[in-house]
């Protein structure tokens, strides 16, 4: 009964309220709409679209920038999807992209498909339904999804980990600017865009380019980037300017990791990882989810607390629990 | 016969080599050792010691500054155990404090007990072995446990989630050290010290000092730190300045947190924190030990690898084959 019909045909036709209720599905934790999901997106016709990761603090001009660079590839003939990853959406209330109007003619454009951060406040639960949302929005035949996302804990390596190539998009500013990065992102970004680049901030964004071209030829040797990559470049999504060059510069890098089989080779592995992640996850979650299992663990948390029980012991005690559990039920307590 | 015989009593009255065998016990993962380790750390006696992290990137003069204080300490009556967290060392073979020659004069008094970093990839495998050695270090009769990390990954957060207080080691230097530091320390950081506050550079430190001074006031806003605090302060271990200064300041704060519940509260937090951590990692590796299981899964990898199979149905199936394994072994193989 709280099994949601989904037309997969409506669907790959690239109808859009299809797609909002698959992905509205997937986003379901209730076993019997995972189920219907699981089905639903093992039956998915083979399409895949370049998937561009695409980070920013706020303040850089994300949405602004997602507007002018999607409407760009939407008039070069592009079918775009944006998905948001915010793991801070449930705490914060106020969620990337969870108001449209920020992104008005985009989400106009018929091409489009713009789906907020779903209100999750685990990153595992926002990594599993962004990760399948990337496939029915490919099955949707949506060829360039951008998965955005916020400088928030660990999203980015998250949202590194399922796309093709991963954008930085940053804010004019000198040395203090460049604090706020993490290093990590660094280490993950293929290509930084400085926003802005318009009026008086100008020449403060082609200086931070040079900045960051510095750091990281510094910062990365990995040989798995071809010459001059990573690079940084100066972008505005007021005055357009930068959008096209960055975009060349996207799909000559995806072009290089198609050719050499990088791109083929990633996916590879992002799937293997995902694999391992989601049994976990999994494990975690049929754990919490038998009852004998998380009575047990409720004493346990007072005594580990009150150092009554070492905390190694005690979660072996909960493992024992469970994974004897399904023997169980059938006989009486045993001495 | 791999079992190996620990002296508790010797142990518990100090005995140096009894400590250091013990330590190597609980870093083996063989199974019968884990069990003589389990049993060892449920018959400890209860005796606490001051946990403090300790966390530096190279070249501010860690070793230096450990020697200097761990002195300091031992002159003043207190017994300093110094434990090493590197997760990276197994990778780069330079563990940190692996040449205990870099500490000659700590390492020789008898008060005072070195250990470096145990040659394990697994940051969960390092956090196990250092949560246990702490409480044979307390056990030992140490009353001050310095946790020393360098800053790698995620080591901080993970010294920082098992010790009463953190402390970060910095270098002289202006906007572009600030650079280096990874900001989710300055978060967990209690303590900033500025080391090498002597000769030329005496300058440049204290007014580095007054930079992560005012970076913390900016970055900073905790309920439960006292007014003051985080503070930063210069120091050198070169001529011994500013070390009694530290050591009052990390009294203080500790002081501060036992008078108001706070440093228990934080214990027994740490210690159902590290159940549920226990218990992820225990049931991943009770998985893995099961042959069917890992049988399905390298059949799995390749199947996922190569598209055939969603990543979130290959974990299912390996999660129904664990989940129902103790079942199987009875029955002959059903259709």
């Amino acid at each position: 009964m709280g099994r949601r019909s989904i037309d997969v045909e409506a669907l790959c036709a690239g109808n859009r309220t299809a797609l909002a209720r698959a992905i509205t599905l997937i986003e379901s934790s209730r076993p019997q709409d995972r189920q219907v999901a699981r089905e639903l997106l093992t039956g998915l016709p083979e399409r895949t679209a370049l998937r561009i990761g695409l980070s920013g603090t706020p303040g850089v001009g994300k949405s602004t920038f997602i507007e002018a660079f999607g409407l760009m590839l939407v008039a070069a003939g592009h079918r775009v999807a944006v998905l948001a990853v915010d793991p801070s959406s449930a705490r914060s209330g106020g969620s990337i992209l969870g108001d449209k109007t920020r992104m008005e003619q985009l989400s106009r454009a018929p091409e489009a498909f713009i789906r907020p951060s779903p209100s999750q406040s685990a990153l595992g639960g926002v990594a599993r339904r962004t990760r399948e949302a990337i496939r029915l929005c490919e099955a949707a035949g949506h060829d360039i999804v951008l998965v955005e996302t916020v400088g928030v804990g660990q999203s980015e390596t998250m949202v590194a980990d399922m796309t093709d190539l991963f954008v930085l998009l940053l804010a004019p500013g000198g040395g203090d600017e460049l604090q706020g990065v993490k290093r990590g992102i660094m280490e993950i970004a293929d290509l930084i865009l400085v926003n802005k680049a318009d009026g008086d901030l100008r020449a403060t964004a082609v200086r931070t380019v040079a900045d960051y071209a510095g750091a990281l030829r510094l910062l990365r040797k990995r040989p798995h980037d071809p010459e001059g990559w990573p690079r940084a470049m100066p972008v505005s999504a007021l005055d357009n300017s930068g959008l096209e060059e960055a975009w060349q510069a996207m799909q000559d890098l995806a072009d290089w990791r198609r050719e050499t089989g990088i791109l083929a080779e990633t996916r590879r592995k992002q799937a293997v990882q995902w694999m391992e992640r989601e049994i976990e996850q999994g494990l975690r979650t049929r754990l919490n989810a038998d009852s004998q299992v998380r009575a047990l663990l409720s004493d346990l948390r007072v005594s580990v607390a009150n150092g009554d029980i070492p905390a190694e012991a005690a979660a072996d005690m909960a493992l024992d629990r469970f994974l004897s559990a399904p023997v169980v039920p059938q006989t009486p307590d045993a001495p």
